[in-house]
């Protein structure tokens, strides 16, 4: 047996940007590839992807909604039609303008995003109030070509979900963004066990051609914010630009309500860095690619602690999403050190003492707890500790935000938290973009969202001190 | 009630070709789009998809295979590293020349097969035996500029899925590629009702960059051959271009040997044309979105009949892919004609009389045979229907093609048969591309393939009428 070296991972408290970035190359969820700000998903991080795309589809379709596909390429002309839209994709289009030898009439997109794609079809498919609503979805890669980019975070090419819906009334068009949204926040925090604060963007920063924009916000263990999913209502933006109109019961022709709603692989950034540690990936259950790893402890019984080994594994594989590491090449510790950087939710040891005693060896990977289990209990067990470390991760990192999220009443104390704490700040704001800006030029901080959950904190502006509309949140983000 | 107008379908007699594309956009399969040569698929067809992607990932994983992502785009000197490969894509390829206002130092392609970049990973990941074999397999769009395009056949930009593996020897890369057609072979035949012949191209016909290429080819019921799925066995062609060794048990450095192998969206084009008919589409139930369509016939007692409806909706949602149609604005006959267009495997009738009896009235798509059932015995009913269905759909192709394929023992006959008949036809060859060239030009059939089933027609060549190594089918193809 030849014992390889431990795979070493920068100390988060070190060099944050670097554990993240040791965590998924050496975690095998990602790498770089050889196109500028374009990732591989290896099969670990893409099986994490999977579980996710399983599990929100259905939550889609629960709430109505079908699958469809849409090109990839959208025609210059179509991507301009609507102004504010165009201004804030175009910087980062990639285009096509080559097809074989030929060059092309027109230039191509490659998609930022596809609601003008969508909207040039909806409005050939919408004719009356019956055809309303339209409720699809879109999974797929889209393009955005991005000065500085970071895995899973901010990638030139990356994977999403883009709902796109038409509806008969204002109304209709609100409940269905509301709603999204509320499916992402259940989502986020039941699934990934990410606690996340729901609101509404700023004007600064919703969607460009949205007329409202909601966002669920999360905060890494680094204190910065991350934006984990979004839901616009688009209003009639881009149905008057894009003429979809149908027939209403009452005779007239109108306009439809539309909007549209996102998640992305950057959801794997952001499970990275919620819960990991120093030892690397930790996962919830609920969306492990493995949520068991055995590791026989051969000792001088090489062949019975094999055996027994796989009977548990047998035992427990209808029920898990369970491995057994039997590689001859790599000592039980080394295999310890992999599979905790790799995050796997518990690991179950078996040695020829454990088989005399019918038990096996317990260890969670969040907590370390390691306890010893009667084997015929085994499947219970696992069943009710996967539950606990899901709902434990969920509440570490509640705890951690609560930690971080703080109170500043005046500009200075907002500027002090921001450089020397991160982490969320609660302030009161006038409503002014200039403030908003304000902050961002002196800070780096930006306005994360207008929380429905509102609270008084005093009556004014943090920074300009005019009468304040609402409390918001501030953070540095990703 | 406003009566509206039944959809009219080409019959395939008179003009198949308008039959194919009539079935596809008044059964919302897909729809054209603003971009030249790329459709969009829609919701209905998507599901199609949907449920062939979820039986195939299932396969793939049940033979080990893991699903990872690599970047939809190709810098043009990778894609320029293997020379065959490149001569037989270039002509395709869509090339990407800016991003944002920038113009870029290299072109990048958008994928038209990954070989190339996922080649360059793997000479990364790849260092020891241990590390094989790699069973990768991706689901994406790729693109080809095609000049002459036809939904779900032939398009810009389409959806398949590409596996790609690298092995130890020679024998695990040729096992493997042979794995994972009899893999398609049975999904095409047990899940699509699509009978195929199992075979080798011909050097003229093989895979741009492949030591072997094997496909499965069907045949359409307007008597021209479609190939549905393709296993390329790469031999060492692309590791040594892109340096892909490995440090083998013997202690010597060696390159890997490498397979790919993809089925793509054109698989709903050959369901539509191995199983369509003058009414529309016609799915097998394994892959149908609907299997059972409920049609309340409310006569005069529109409540009584929509409860029992519900009642029965409920009783088989949990069994089956069932939709109740409980539009008011249609009536029960323009129902009955939709759903067959769009082919649902089974109508469920409902009204007053039935309910008396306690009784549901059956239909089967495939045969129109129409059937009283008590409605207690509904679900077994149905369940052993659509099994039947499924095994009738795939017996009826069988024997098309059977009655469709047609044996020629020299050129003439050859020639006769391609131009009067179309179908197979199956001759003896001597092995020359220039004879396999020669039925090209004079008739415009291709060779689909060399069977592995063989029979010895004859000793003769049916071009050159040299020593004949091979039976091969020849035909008209998509």
């Amino acid at each position: 047996m030849e014992e390889k070296f431990v795979k070493e991972i920068t100390p988060r408290s070190e060099d944050f940007a670097q554990w993240y970035v040791d965590v998924i190359l050496k975690g095998e969820l990602a790498d770089y590839s050889p196109v500028r700000g374009c990732m591989v998903i290896r099969p670990y991080g893409y099986a994490i992807w999977e579980n996710i795309q399983k599990l929100l589809d259905k939550r889609f379709k629960d709430t109505g909604h079908k699958n469809a596909y849409f090109p990839v390429f959208i025609p210059e002309s179509l991507l301009k039609k609507e102004a504010e839209h165009v201004e804030g994709f175009a910087p980062e289009v990639a285009w096509v303008t080559h097809g074989g030898q030929e060059e092309l009439a027109e230039r191509i997109a490659v998609r930022p995003t596809s609601e003008t794609i969508i909207c040039s079809m909806y409005a050939k498919w919408i004719k009356s109030y019956r055809d309303l609503p339209v409720l699809i979805n879109q999974w797929c890669n889209v393009v955005r070509w991005e000065k500085s980019t970071k895995p899973f975070l901010r990638t030139a090419e990356f994977l999403w979900q883009e709902g796109h819906t038409a509806h008969r009334t204002e109304e209709d068009a609100e409940e269905e963004t509301l709603r999204m949204l509320e499916v992402y926040r259940d989502f986020v925090e039941s699934e990934l066990s990410i606690p996340v604060i729901k609101g509404r963007k700023s004007e600064n920063e919703k969607f460009a051609g949205a007329l409202r924009t909601y966002t669920i916000e999360a905060l890494m263990s680094d204190g910065r914010a991350l934006q984990a999913g979004t839901s616009h209502n688009l209003g009639q933006h881009f149905s008057k630009v894009f003429d979809i109109q149908f027939l209403d019961q009452d005779g007239q022709l109108k306009y439809v309500w539309q909007t549209s709603w996102g998640v992305s692989t950057r959801l794997i950034g952001a499970i990275i860095m919620t819960h990991g540690d120093d030892r690397g990936l930790k996962l919830p259950p609920k969306i492990a690619p493995i949520q068991v790893i055995i590791v026989p402890i051969f000792g001088q019984k090489k062949d019975l602690v094999l055996n027994k080994a796989k009977e548990i594994y047998e035992l427990l594989k209808n029920e898990f999403r369970v491995e057994l590491d039997d590689r001859d090449e790599y000592t039980p510790g080394w295999k310890f050190n992999e599979w905790e950087m790799k995050g796997v939710p518990i690991r179950l040891e078996i040695g020829p003492k454990d088989i005399e005693n019918k038990q096996v060896v317990v260890v969670r990977r969040d907590t370390f707890e390691k306890n010893i289990v009667a084997e015929e209990n085994a499947v219970e067990y696992i069943k009710n500790l996967l539950n606990d470390i899901q709902k434990n991760m969920f509440e570490q990192a509640q705890k951690f935000r609560e930690e971080n999220t703080r109170v500043a009443l005046n500009f200075e104390e907002l500027k002090n938290i921001i450089e020397n704490y991160r982490g969320f700040v609660k302030a009161m704001w006038c409503g002014n973009g200039d403030c908003e800006k304000h902050i961002k030029e002196q800070t780096g901080a930006t306005l994360r969202c207008i929380p429905f959950e509102q609270e008084k904190l005093s009556d004014k502006c943090v920074v300009c001190g005019k009468e304040a509309q609402k409390m918001v949140y501030f953070a540095k983000s990703y």
